[in-house]
């Protein structure tokens, strides 16, 4: 072991994690401001990215493979990366796994938890990377590339780590068993042992490559099994440099840096359904589109997590502060172009419109509102860069122009826009299309991306029964909603529960419906068809590993 | 409300399961033995059996059904009980649960647990009933059927209700999430409710309907949902009873007697498919058979908990008490004729014998030693009569007689007993087989009932080996090792983990693998193909329910 991280700080960040999961207050392991980092990092990581394009990644331990692949592109620079990784087919990939596995299956909990948090510092050395890796093939502005993959990844990662120590020490190791037999007694010791399940794969998506992907990694590792990261083809550089990081780490702890393995692929030829449907494969996390995902849960024999899509919707009854609640929504819409699976995409607004502090606006009004909040940011520059990002997919570009000819008024267009600092980026306005509420197929289903639809109800109610409908039946991730009245935010958040929504209400200023917290918030409530599983409740832990319990006659 | 058990005790009632589960020590909230109960109990029963006969059990406080429907019999009359039950629609069922649910939701975690805890109180007033109940459906004898399914049963229904509630109040309800910005700082209430998946199904066997089918019932109930209880169609009455005492409870306290409903059915005209394909139904808990339980596992959208079918090993190597030894495992295979889950099927003994305290004994003398053991057992109508009970199933009788026809040398011939109090019950003596090692067909797949196989191998560690093939192709729920040396102990202990076994070492005396207690011992692990759910750990709980959490800017 050669771990230079202090382990007196070391459980003390474990100490205080746990502590605040318990209280589900705010904590934040890890610095969110690039300030507070080494100078010249930024300049550092720009260089390396310049060096690293068109390059092979040879950071990974693995063992080096015959064959290459790559195929990621910048949605800034419109161009390939021309970055390759190593290519495995499964069956090596498994064997490696299966071999690292009976080491770490003795290494105490304690052990592999300050294993992993001293990873987690190694990685932060690398935030910058990650996240100028991240801008460049999620599309995501710097700030949240930085954010998302940087700091709150490595909180998510360190909650999964604190709450998996808290489940691995539950019980005892042993404990002596008496049980009274009137004149006897019986004494047997019961010895207990938290064993991983087996080979875990997480299948990352594009849009969130890391934020995604390393809470399920850190999980099943913590919890005794190896790992095989499976990211999407479209953005592998940002997991490949936390996969780097835990490789050397694990190597230097004298651990195989097989324990966790990058199984890069391409679009043309993947391999995720060899991998997933693979027997020794008994772990899976998934992030991703919803067909996929019902054909991961289906699989026999899996532990299965997936976060899959939903629709999410924003109600608007009353708000104390309009201008505020508009413009907070507006930017909630616009974050990255609304390709997170939090952004919001139905907005209800009642015929009668909002009643706000200063009298009533009316449906048109606030639609107005709204619209002009949209044009006011896709106006401004600096909030194109900093807030909309790029578009990852060329799909999902092609859909925004689909979506122009879906049954509805089209309220907005979608245009092209410019991005000062990279004149070949891939940016477009948000489309808001006007849907009937009639028209329920139209938007009861997820149009990924820049694509906004608002929708008249007769009254809130109307609002949420549609939003509870939606959830049920498609799911949802988020909920938006401002009204000044305790009783309807009661009548409200009572209502989601119901379909297992999460709500977020009467938000204001830099606070946006799309985040969800490390220590407090669970993303995704696995209640609805958005999903199966939290980031991260219990189930997210205690499902990956089994208690093996014996029982010694003394 | 009506309670009148005190709460005090109620509430030091979960504290102290709560503290045994925690530290995994022994704990009994109900009395075992029959003399601890009312003078008179135990006569009172035999009559209310003898009245219940030939007559609808009409305890149940559902609504009045069209039909009726019960064909269960007595494996000690050999005769049908008479007993008719109401018989519903899926629909109907379905129906009446959605309506219960709505009132139940509201309903904070204690008080659910208060109110459980109450049901099991009064459950314990019918331990005498359900005690006949149980032995003249399942064929257990009365000993067993007074345990399994009264006190024990109960004291995994206080396991379940007791890790419910912790798990149900582990974050707080609400929590100031104050998020420094620099200049100023975001406040945010949070709040987060546990709301319960939704209508659970329990579907019940025909050996154990009380003991196997409560932890699921109280699991469900304490999460917040209702649930529905779907017997065998041979072993209705038993649970039954736990049914309508639960009713009662819950109608007195001013709930929907709906939140529990029996959904009887008979062999010819199953309701099981349709009830568990149900979009409304989300958890389903079962016990059974493997081919139905894979079926369960791949219905989409559910929490399945299963219990299926394994191949039980006993792994002889050496021991300090070689007479003690032989006479447990003989008592372990001849209890309820060995139809339990838990009992041992196959028994690896070394082709050079097992060292013992006086010198070796050779595996003849071993395999002569368990024949005699069992031939003991058989010979003795106490015996016979207090621990080998019954055969429950004609299925299970015509297996005995295939099984003498299987690939090896018998070496005792099953043959007919007589039960000195019921002349026409279904009792016959264990059949032995000696199966060579090569034969893997034969002794890897469960041969439920009094058939046992004794497999002579070249060593332990060939035990070891077969013994772990056998929990990872086919699953185990149980293993007996003998052992006097420590470090085969560890030995065996880490090589079962692996295959995610529970092993008893060096039982003797009144202590059988086939046992396991609330409280300490996890019942199947979850890890193998023997089921996918254990009691009682966290995700037999957590599963049951989704955190929702809502955000209220402040």
């Amino acid at each position: 072991m050669h771990l230079q991280f202090p382990y007196i700080i070391m459980i003390e960040l474990i100490e205080n994690a746990q502590q605040a999961l318990a209280n589900r207050t705010f904590f934040a392991a890890y610095p969110e401001l690039p300030k507070a980092y080494a100078e010249g990092a930024n300049e550092k990581a720009i260089d390396w990215l310049a060096t690293q394009m068109n390059s092979p990644f040879n950071e990974l331990l693995q063992v080096a493979s015959a064959e290459t692949v790559g195929d990621e592109a910048s949605p800034y620079y419109n161009e390939l990366l021309g970055i390759t990784y190593p290519f495995y087919q499964v069956d090596e990939l498994i064997q490696r796994a299966n071999s690292a596995w009976d080491d770490w299956h003795y290494v105490p909990a304690s052990e592999r938890g300050r294993i992993l948090v001293h990873a987690l510092d190694r990685i932060k050395e690398r935030f910058f990377d990650i996240a100028y890796a991240t801008m460049h093939t999620t599309g995501q502005s710097f700030m949240m590339s930085f954010q998302a993959s940087g700091p709150h990844a490595n909180d998510r990662a360190l909650e999964a780590i604190s709450l998996g120590l808290s489940e691995l020490t539950r019980y005892p190791a042993e404990a002596n068993w008496i049980k009274p037999m009137g004149k006897f007694e019986l004494n047997v010791k019961k010895i207990w042992k938290a064993v991983g399940k087996g080979i875990g794969v997480v299948i990352g998506c594009s849009t969130f490559p890391v934020w995604n992907s390393v809470p399920g990694i850190f999980a099943t590792l913590v919890t005794g099994s190896p790992v095989i990261v499976k990211p999407h083809p479209g953005a592998i550089l940002p997991i490949a440099i936390v996969v780097a990081e835990l490789q050397k780490v694990l190597v230097e702890a004298g651990f195989s840096q097989d324990l966790v393995q990058l199984a890069a692929d391409t679009k043309s030829n993947p391999i995720t359904k060899e991998l997933a449907e693979n027997n020794n494969v008994r772990i899976i996390d998934y992030t991703g589109n919803s067909g996929f995902g019902n054909y991961i849960e289906s699989l026999p024999n899996k532990e299965a997590f997936t976060e899959k899509a939903g629709v999410n919707c924003v109600i608007l009854d009353s708000t104390s502060n309009l201008e505020g609640s508009i413009k907070n929504i507006a930017t909630a819409a616009c974050l990255y172009s609304g390709q997170m699976c939090t952004a919001p995409q139905n907005f209800f607004i009642p015929e009668n419109g909002v009643r706000h502090a200063g009298g009533i606006a009316s449906y048109d009004d606030v639609v107005l509102m709204l619209i002009n909040n949209i044009k006011g940011i896709t106006a401004e520059p600096k909030m194109v860069s900093g807030l909309m990002g790029a578009i990852q997919s060329l799909d999902t570009l092609y859909r925004v122009s689909v979506a122009a000819e879906m049954k509805g008024t089209v309220l907005l267009a979608s245009e092209t826009l410019t991005n000062e600092e990279f004149p070949n980026a891939r940016v477009v306005s948000p489309l808001v299309v006007e849907v009937d509420v009639d028209n329920y197929d139209v938007y009861s289903h997820e149009w990924f991306g820049p694509i906004i639809l608002i929708v008249k109800t007769k009254n809130t109610d109307h609002s949420i029964e549609l939003a509870q409908k939606l959830a049920r039946e498609k799911g949802a991730i988020s909920c938006g909603a401002y009204t000044d009245n305790d009783e309807m935010t009661y009548h409200i958040a009572d209502s989601m529960d119901k379909c297992y929504t999460p709500v977020a209400f009467n938000l204001t200023g830099p606070i946006w419906m799309n985040q969800n917290a490390a220590f407090s918030d669970f993303h995704v409530t696995g209640g609805n068809p958005a999903g199966n599983a939290t980031f991260t409740d219990v189930n997210y832990i205690a499902r990956r590993f089994a208690w093996v319990g014996h029982k010694i006659a003394q």
